[in-house]
């Protein structure tokens, strides 16, 4: 399989900063949590420089791509020193985009770069990456871990994921039949999902004494409601997908400038306000931070983490098998700036 | 497209050291110069939350995928502030790991990672992404631009590359066929590639003014020869593929680490010293740093960047199709520790 990490030996290197024997250690870890996820279409033992999928029993198969990293959030685990969820976050995060177009997941691979190579902390991150990737069928075929002593500091990482998931041709969602009438529903997120941490480190000024401070409203700490997995709508929403004419995923820009991404011209989105509960962080961070409600929605996802449209006699069959989905809205026709009005 | 730029606004979020309209410009700089890569199979103007490809026209596809940073080479370039070749050796970097099965280049994203977004370093960035591709016939389907404070210095920026090609199941290089007294050829690097930076870093205290000092053994300046691109070895070698038996890619190990990633079990690789020339960076680095020969062999690729196996009656074709490849050894039995002997 392509897992590769920079390793290197002698004195001279590892004065550099660059520790072999921490390097091997971790690709060793590394590769029992990959191989895990493995499927039949995965050719394994070929490949030594990449990963090997085989393709097969699709017609016009059209193959749909992600790469996603999961922001600021990672200073949270830092700080914290938990890398068990984060990987969570960066895979859910890639499903739910390839999801958008109809999409389900075929393989996935990651880049993990840090100041200085520890094991566990790998280990520990690419765990959480494996158990995402079970859950969804999708095979972790590859990967690189770098040290990059001088571009990070000491105990900092990023984490990128990349995944290939595949639909037919025929099967694409291309919104194209979203029209003036149709319903718009909302799954809720778990939280903030993976935007908006610079403003919230900004406001709190995250420190480990800060993250494990227990707010009643929140009903636990701090660090736990920031930590707290990006959802994965996959699973719950697939056996929907032919009742499904569009579906946004709210990301950084939340509803405001996600929603518009799938609204032919002419269109635009009316919300009713309170129509969704919105979880009590984002009423913390906007007072904390005296963020007014406009760029609230502009940052966040307010507690709205998938948006799905379709014909108003399917909302009923909708709900029924995903209870948690809530009717926030219609499309209606219009030709303003603003496409997404919440009144 | 698939191409995302974490773009958010308001006051606070400025505050918080993200800036939108930077965002935004970007955005717009980068989708001309993906669009210039598309090829027929691209889907565009759907998939707003990923990348659409169509794969048609083969009978057993297998999808072959690599993922991929610069290391810290990156740094040499934030230090020059010379932005336009870092995503030419990405790319390059990929097509070749993708390449040692036999693939050919489809499809690639980016991840582009930085302290403060700085619109025209991005652009640049990008147009060397954008040419390399274009060399290849892969199409930049997507990305990510992420500005991340508190992660990265100011000025500072990762860049991680993920590639997917394609190969009929029969065609796939699966370096069986290796035997004892195969022809060794290699390919020559242009240089360091992208590996090695960190002790090249610690060797020379990279900074401006010793990047552009002009070495007479170098016939430029030191940045010149470390900015130098990884090269790529697809349209050279694509059309020898059916006399190639194994491709290794000589990255972060260098020979001694790389080529027995594709020796079968029983056969070593007898290499011939002085048999190829090495560049006169290597010497450089040797005497300027103390670092021992066989410490050099691991951490350099010492003027090999891709080593090909063939029968020795196919030596004189390959030779001829591609005049810059030399042959340097043979494979032979062996069951020792030492796979490589270079003597």
């Amino acid at each position: 399989m392509g897992r590769e990490t920079k390793k290197t030996q002698g004195a001279a290197y590892a004065a550099s900063g660059v520790d072999i024997d921490a390097a091997s250690r971790t690709v060793e870890l590394i590769k029992r949590k990959a191989r895990a996820t493995f499927r039949s279409e995965v050719l394994t033992d070929i490949g030594a420089f990449a990963g090997l999928f085989q393709l097969s029993g699709y017609k016009e198969p059209v193959l749909v791509s992600s790469v996603d990293g999961v922001g600021t959030k990672v200073k949270i685990a830092i700080a914290l020193d938990r890398h068990d969820t984060i990987g969570i976050d960066l895979v859910n995060h890639c499903v739910n985009d390839i999801f958008t177009c109809g999409a389900e997941p075929l393989f996935f691979l990651d880049y993990i770069a840090m100041g200085k190579l520890v094991p566990d902390q790998v280990e520990s991150v690419v765990s959480g990456l494996s158990r995402a990737c079970s859950d969804v069928g999708c095979a972790l075929i590859g990967g690189e871990t770098a040290e990059m002593p001088g571009l990070y500091a000491s105990g900092d990482y990023d984490l990128v994921g990349f995944m290939v998931g595949v639909v037919e041709r025929g099967n694409i969602l291309d919104n194209r039949s979203i029209q003036a009438g149709d319903a718009i529903l909302e799954l809720p997120s778990s939280g903030l999902h993976t935007n908006g941490y610079s403003l919230v480190r900004k406001t709190f000024n995250v420190e480990r004494s800060t993250l494990n401070t227990f707010y009643p409203e929140l009903g636990r700490t701090l660090g736990e409601e920031l930590l707290e997995p990006h959802r994965c709508y996959y699973p719950k929403l697939k056996r929907l997908l032919p009742r499904i004419k569009g579906m946004a995923h709210i990301t950084g820009g939340g509803l405001i400038d996600n929603l518009p991404r799938i609204l032919p011209d002419g269109l635009c989105a009316r919300i009713e306000a309170g129509s969704w509960s919105i979880p009590p962080i984002f009423a913390l961070i906007q007072q904390r931070g005296g963020v007014d409600q406009r760029e609230m929605y502009r940052v966040f996802n307010m507690g709205i983490g998938m948006v799905l449209v379709c014909s108003p006699g399917h909302v009923e069959e909708v709900i029924a098998s995903a209870p948690e989905a809530r009717l926030i809205g219609e499309v209606t026709e219009g030709r303003g700036k603003e496409r997404v009005i919440v009144s």
